[in-house]
């Protein structure tokens, strides 16, 4: 006999396995008998105070079977954090109006920080208002700053296409500059802490293997230094290979994608510290160079996820779900290292009072003592992170075999809500 | 007993398998009594004319057979030009005596237009200097501009790279448009004719789906039009998926890229047109962007290469070392499309005259009447070419197995050559 149905969220920037959780999620709780439907927020939270919510069930089995492998968003994601308590309790009391309006006993956010953080408040409102709801947060974010956790779910297939992305790039470099490009500089997302630049540091280890210099957002950059380093490398192998992280500052604690230029109409750089890099290198030293700037391409990048990542997004979902069931609120499942060599993990619950609001940030020892590279202790707890593959099947077209859902919508029960702070 | 040695050189921007056609040509010509040694020119013609020399030989077979999956250019390749005869008569006597002088009686040249007309120039020098030589063209680039072939080896890679990578951030915005990123726009090579652009439009072909718009190089962009696409797909669709080309440009003949805009300095931009066109929809639409430029990445992503591209990428090493002991000389292995459905192919020899200096256009016919995206004559021919995988096997520790030979140079027998022309 069902006691209610269970709603799944995802929130924030998607990745390339945040399907997989979500795939993980509705297996597991179409087998249990305490679950009646399992709905889906159609974009996120906002779907939930709009009262757009999809009804999973009209999706066969392949087809959440075929989520496991499709990445991007499903149902939908978004950026709208919720403001506190204090300043828009009727946004709260809105969801719970809408978990009662559908019978929802169990709610599931996947995301990050924030939405821990809004899985917390929700718990604790619906038990003021005497609403019996059981709030879960599922890891998510290719940005890796959730504490407790191990790693995070998506952060690992960035992870890897980012050390296999500059690992490939280097030896196109490498092998054209002795006529042509010396200097080849990629960007990768990180505005906060430098977890994915310091995953490219994977593809080499040995003296002078690619990449050659790690811009990190944890290091104060110093051009002198920085171009130093450049030439000392272009004069020692040959050619130089960068990663920089978005979230690189100078001096004043500012951007450098912000302060380096400006357009002829006089707007703030187009974005990218990779072409203001590129820039410098050009007009400094002279060398000839090349630049990119994977953007979307990297979190997206389910062709090349790690199975390692994979295989925790899918159990973090169905942890999800069994303690949801078990009747634990306010919780999340984290990954916990069991053991290094061989890597062996498993998930623990976690309460969410004591993620929410916390950012891990990368440890100082992670980095290299001259600052543009990362030591044993980063390669040891990245390592396992990239491991395996896990590829999509393709079709007969040369394409990857992504599932689109149907995503079909409840009948709305309540009366029309505008968000009005949006 | 063999007759004389081989050399094999790399020519040009390097593909995600040009080292596939390498193996091919050092294992196809390992097994043919005719050739002595095989060797390999260090950064391509530069080598030649500088007498570095690779002694292929050195290599173990299995380091050979591991070429076959690994990109960039393993000998080294290079961006230079040889002068025409009358110019500079020295450099191709130089060359000549390098051969002499190493009893290479067979040249293979991998590469393009510039290395097709090298090679027949090389091949009339050889006869009037009386030095036994035969010249082969071997095919290899990203920008499928060599005509008489049906496609170039390279191309195919960088093509499902594209579509494949398109497909992915779309399904990205798609998730995220709600309540963040509305258009995308992601940069791709082409500077003188949209294939690659054209081969993204694989990656969608039903109504509205992704990418919704692509710019050509053959198309003169038109801002006002332009804009007004964006703003109808972002209002019907509610996002908006887009693909430039980097040679796409304006009334006047000019690169967008080169004439959007100017930093701080008053240096041209720093290189870009994806964010020049991200600004302008940004001040003139107001949607929230992102945009991407994968730049050495979409040529170096041999872990996503296409299967027919790498098939087609040995089959021209390989009838490359068939037709040079077979004595046939200044010919290059092209591809033929024998049947479309199911896609047949074979391999065979075209005269390096009718080859050299053309440049093979994008039909008019492949561009939709819009401007916007492609026609099915444009998919019919695109399609076979990015299908299947050829994945690279991968270490334990989670990235591609890719070889690093040990290129053992031969000792020199002739004076030094400074290339004065360089």
């Amino acid at each position: 006999m069902s006691e209610g149905n269970l709603l799944y969220a995802q929130s924030g920037g998607v990745t390339a396995v945040i399907n997989t959780t979500a795939a993980a999620v509705i297996e597991t709780a179409r087998k249990q008998k305490k679950i009646g439907r399992v709905l889906a927020a159609k974009n996120g939270i906002i779907g939930v105070l709009r009262e757009e919510l999809i009804d999973t069930g009209a999706e066969s089995a392949e087809a959440i079977h075929a989520l496991r492998h499709t990445p991007g968003g499903a149902f939908g994601s978004c950026r709208f954090k919720l403001k506190s308590m204090d300043e828009h309790r009727p946004q709260y009391e809105r969801l719970i109006d809408v978990f009662r309006a559908h019978d929802i006993r169990w709610f599931l956010y996947n995301g990050g920080n924030d939405s821990a953080d809004t899985s917390n408040k929700l718990s604790q409102i619906a038990e003021a208002m005497g609403y019996p709801l059981r709030c879960i947060g599922v890891p998510k974010t290719v940005d890796n700053d959730l504490v407790i956790t191990d790693c995070c779910p998506g952060f690992g297939s960035v992870a890897k296409y980012t050390a296999v992305s500059i690992l490939e790039a280097s030896l196109d470099v490498a092998s054209m500059h002795e006529s042509s490009t010396k200097v080849f500089i990629m960007e990768v997302m990180g505005r906060h802490a430098g977890w994915i630049a310091a995953a490219a540091g994977l593809a080499g280890n040995r003296a002078n293997e690619a990449p050659h210099l790690i811009l990190f957002p944890e290091v104060v950059f110093d051009e002198e230094k920085f171009l130093a380093k450049v030439k000392a490398t272009v004069e020692s192998v040959g050619w130089c290979s960068i990663v920089v992280s978005e979230g690189v500052k100078n001096t004043e604690g500012k951007f450098l994608s912000e302060v380096g230029t400006r357009d002829a109409f006089g707007h703030a750089q187009l974005g990218g510290v990779a072409p203001m890099l590129a820039d410098l290198v050009k007009r400094k030293l002279g060398y000839k160079y090349h630049w990119a700037l994977p953007d979307y391409l990297q979190r997206s990048a389910r062709h090349i996820a790690s199975r390692t990542d994979f295989e925790q997004a899918y159990a973090v979902g169905k942890a999800a779900v069994e303690y949801a069931v078990k009747g634990m609120n306010a919780v999340m499942p984290v990954i916990k290292r069991k053991s290094q060599n061989p890597y062996v993990w498993t998930v623990e619950p976690a309460a969410l009072a004591n993620i929410a609001n916390h950012e891990k940030k990368m440890p100082p020892s992670f980095i290299r003592a001259d600052g543009y590279g990362i030591t044993a202790a980063a390669r040891k707890y990245l390592q396992p992170l990239i491991e395996g593959e896990a590829p999509p099947p393709y079709r007969p077209d040369g394409l990857p075999d992504y599932v689109q859902l149907k995503n079909k919508l409840l009948k709305q029960k309540l009366p029309k809500y505008v968000i009005s702070d949006k």
